[in-house]
């Protein structure tokens, strides 16, 4: 499932709460990076357009926000999150915050989705969302853009040397991921926690490593707690296809038990 | 397309031919582990039961089995382990060693495959097999077993804390990487170098974080260059089924460019 969609209604939360929780300070491997380095920005959090109920997870949320440019990112990747913040300006996208949450002492928030909490509070502690554990550069770096007229999230996503597969290309897994982080973006965006019941994704080209690749996604329909949405991973230019997936989301009732 | 199969011709390409090349010292980040740790234990690689053509696409892979037991593993990991390892015994299961693969000078056996190879010499020398990319017990534990009677693979596998999705459990693309990498491993020890053309995934439970999950293989089709493989994921005791997925995978000819 895409459990992502579940770690991103704490972006989401964000977007819709009040800012300016700063950063710890990292005292051990665990601890969210704090020297952001020269390419790093912090942005301030701005109302979004979440009709869902988006609550966070956690009341300690560290508040960095890993989806904005810095050093590692190549130009394609500089030029298309300008263009959509651009787009932003307006007010019909939305930037989607991006975080390596960090689970600290209160699990009272999740106790309603996950009645173990308690017995996962030491799993928690050291837990990171799997497409923010690899270092600046090396892994996924990403940003979203959410268009809340037409149920769209717009990915751009640049794969790092940790991706690889076949020599000098991404690998399934890792195209995979963000497939499903992109997808349960635009589900939990359009309707509140929802988890992956199903992903098909049809492979068409190989992804080289350190490419900028664009991943369209969308809600196609939307039938009781069901949504079916589908996606496309693009070139920059838009021309090459590289693959296309489709997926059903169940949106999570309060008494749904995950264990 | 699961890219990890191709990597994992380098493991097999190793079951084929002789051990014995020492791990490189860590000069840098980019190079394996050195010290694996007291529970760490370097096998001599045994003759295999490949019949497609798994030749490597590296001349200078770095020979360190990253699929042995080490510190992280906990009991249920270790004695599935072991349990297959003793099956292996009498020839009818083999255990497939894996790598945190590094490139380093000749790109020569990937010419046939990738022909840009020389543009991706310097990607190829940063980078690393995604599934083995964390470090050990962060994030992919796992071992492959493959049974060649049966066109088999079984992939035991724990996720460490840096996968997570949902507080407390894997991210989906988490699981899809494992699914992809086992599902690749069984088509490639099937009939050699292959790639994944689709990938359906059905999502039933939530895997916790730490749990260990045997993941099934199998090649139920084979029709020309296409095969068709399905897989679940069970828990220990089999009783709970958490994913199921079907792939299609189709071999590669020499002549195939893959950009």
């Amino acid at each position: 499932m895409l459990r992502s969609c579940v770690s991103l209604l704490r972006t989401l939360a964000v977007l819709r709460g009040p800012p300016g929780v700063a950063p710890l300070p990292a005292k051990d491997p665990w601890s969210p990076r704090v020297n952001p380095g020269p390419g790093r920005r912090e942005r301030a959090a701005k109302p979004g357009c979440v009709r869902g109920d988006p609550r966070s997870f956690s009341s300690e949320v560290i508040h960095m926000d890993l989806s904005l440019p810095n050093p590692s990112w190549n130009e394609d990747m500089r030029l298309l999150f300008d263009q959509f913040m651009k787009k932003s300006e307006d007010g019909s996208w939305k930037h989607l915050p991006s975080y390596k949450s960090k689970f600290t002492q209160r699990t009272e928030d999740i106790k309603i989705y996950f009645p173990d909490a308690k017995l996962m509070k030491e799993k928690l502690s050291q837990a990171q969302l799997f497409p923010r554990s690899l270092e600046e550069g090396l892994g996924f770096e990403y940003a979203m853009f959410h268009n809340c007229v037409e149920d769209r999230t717009v990915c751009i996503f640049q794969g790092g040397p940790y991706l690889q597969g076949a020599p000098g290309f991404l690998h399934g897994g890792a195209i995979a991921t963000m497939i499903d982080a992109t997808l349960g973006t635009c589900a939990v965006v359009a309707v509140g926690i929802a988890m992956t019941a199903s992903l098909n994704i049809s492979f068409k080209r190989p992804i080289p490593l350190g490419s900028v690749v664009v991943i369209n996604s969308q809600v196609d329909k939307v039938e009781g707690r069901k949504l079916f949405l589908s996606c496309n991973i693009r070139s920059v230019d838009e021309k090459t296809v590289y693959s296309e997936a489709t997926s059903l989301f169940v949106k999570l009732d309060p008494k749904t038990r995950l264990t």
